[in-house]
């Protein structure tokens, strides 16, 4: 096939969890695809917030995962385990992965691959799978989104934010994002945002009342969590779902359960990286069979912030701390 | 048909909230059956927990509802409003009702009525309904149990944690209750617990760990809420889910969301008697072809304490409020 594949290759890591300035490249054998698995040669890597938090320390791989950051990639195929049927050589893939994406190469479940369309650039196919198989579970999955309800994402113009706009508008969703500036505010309604609450200037619990006309919202995705909890349950209708991807606000939240209770309130949440990869490939199957098709037909697209080539890793998670990010960060492979 | 409907009947109620004195009874006219409804001749009426907080004035009615208390009936249909068949008349039923159950004759959507099987004593029939599909919509339907799994239930000598034990066993759970006694444990087991920990003298979350190998219960039914809550949620296996139909101990409840996320807890609740009738037929609909032919069977009996003249309503809800019963407490009509 006339793929020559090295040796070694780059990657980001870093000896002592801590700022940004700790990520440095090294050299490191490039991996062996085992059952079920193939080796992506990494044209692009998104960048996502868990890896800002196991950066800091606070977020360790799971057990079998690699040290390497990195959650989702796109690039080509160029190797494959057993179990994995050699037509796959060649094809340009986009993947979720448990790690290892800010590397030159990276292995991925073959379970856990979306076929690039051809007229979809690589950057932003690498900007896809994080977000997606995350707003995908968590808002149509577990928080059993419906056409003509309304959402409410917090983070507007955030990787997250920005996907829950854009799938829940193709699904026939309202949808309300906060923004922490007017300008934010105005990038999310031009991402599709159907409403978009600066938080800093006006309270989201009596916008959201104001917009619903009283009503309130059926699902809240949360990414804050602490005492946003409460306030996020003030805006939910009977019978409304509230479901936790992160808890950047803080992990502590008080609740008034009569409240739960007299109003039918359902709060879950749950995280993506830790679960098996049985669940991720049914999570997969599903995307292809629901959202994917959307790609493919050009209607969803990632919302792009940056590109950084890989040596600058460390300014890509400065500007993801920033907050100044509108959409994904994502960092370019040199294969130089 | 030969019956004579009075015009007027003997129903309980109160002036004033408070404690179990201030029932007394009084002469109302008999209701007229509006469509859909028939008017019962109450032979039994259970006594519940929500009576007691309505009776302390913390528990108003809903809009349209009898302020009479009592929530389940049992009887003979004497009287049927538009769009019933008279075909109705005559028949023993037990109902699930808004209110006014303490009463000679009480009104029923015929929606919400249950046949009373032949061999089914009609005391017994009264202290079905309110617990049954409490215990279903919560149990099985909002809390997805599931053969096999494991549900947690505080006050296994309740009314409904009998009921959540006997029809948990039938169903293929595992159940493990709480109680405030040894000698309410050693009841709690002998109407079908597999397990039954005494609360006051034992840490329920080590109790729980230890019988299920540390791998924690699916389901905890929730009547305390809380501090109780972040302990139930100790309880809970990944994905489990916590229901809360009642907040005995207290509304407030300090949670630690990164758990909820992290391990996948759900948490819901609800309230049975404020639901649209279309909702209590649907439900109805269900219990009719799922748990009533295992009473038709015999297999499914609710557990029973006392009954009590209606004339010593004071002495049921003292009763009740004592924590002294072991399964459901009935009233039954004069009709003298």
């Amino acid at each position: 096939m006339g793929i020559d594949i090295p040796a070694n290759m780059i990657a980001m890591g870093y000896d002592m969890p801590g700022g940004p300035e700790v990520l440095r490249t090294e050299k490191l054998p490039v991996p062996t695809p085992g059952a079920g698995e193939v080796l992506v040669r990494v044209a692009y890597a998104g960048v996502n917030r868990p890896d800002v938090i196991q950066r800091m320390g606070h977020y360790p791989p799971p057990p079998g995962a690699s040290p390497i950051p990195g959650l989702e990639i796109a690039g080509e195929i160029v190797a494959h385990g057993d179990g994995v049927t050699p037509e796959c050589i060649g094809q340009n893939i986009c993947a979720l992965v448990t790690g290892g994406g800010y590397a030159e190469y990276c292995l991925a479940k073959i379970d856990h691959c979306l076929p690039v369309p051809d007229d979809l650039p690589l950057d932003q196919a690498a900007a896809l799978p994080e977000t997606l198989f995350t707003v995908w579970h968590n808002v149509f999955e577990r928080g059993w989104a419906c056409e003509g309800e309304t959402l409410l994402v917090h983070g507007g113009t955030s990787g997250i934010g920005t996907m829950a706009t854009k799938l829940g508008k193709l699904f026939g969703l309202t949808v309300i994002v906060t923004c922490g500036s007017d300008e934010k505010c105005a990038a999310a309604r031009s991402i599709g945002a159907d409403h978009a609450i600066n938080y800093k200037t006006a309270d989201f619990v009596e916008e959201v009342k104001a917009i619903t006309g009283g009503a309130g919202v059926q699902l809240v995705l949360d990414m804050v969590s602490g005492d946003y909890v409460p306030r996020n349950l003030a805006c939910l209708a009977e019978d409304g779902r509230h479901v936790t991807i992160a808890v950047l606000g803080g992990m502590k939240a008080e609740l008034n359960m009569a409240q739960i209770m007299a109003r039918r309130l359902t709060l879950t949440g749950s995280t993506l990286r830790a679960r098996p990869d049985a669940f991720k490939k049914l999570l997969c199957d599903e995307i292809v069979r629901t959202a994917w098709p959307l790609v493919e037909e050009g209607k969803l697209r990632p919302e792009m912030d940056h590109v950084f080539p890989l040596a600058e890793v460390t300014a890509a998670h400065q500007r993801m701390e920033a907050g100044d990010h509108i959409g994904k960060i994502v960092l370019e492979m040199d294969h130089g």
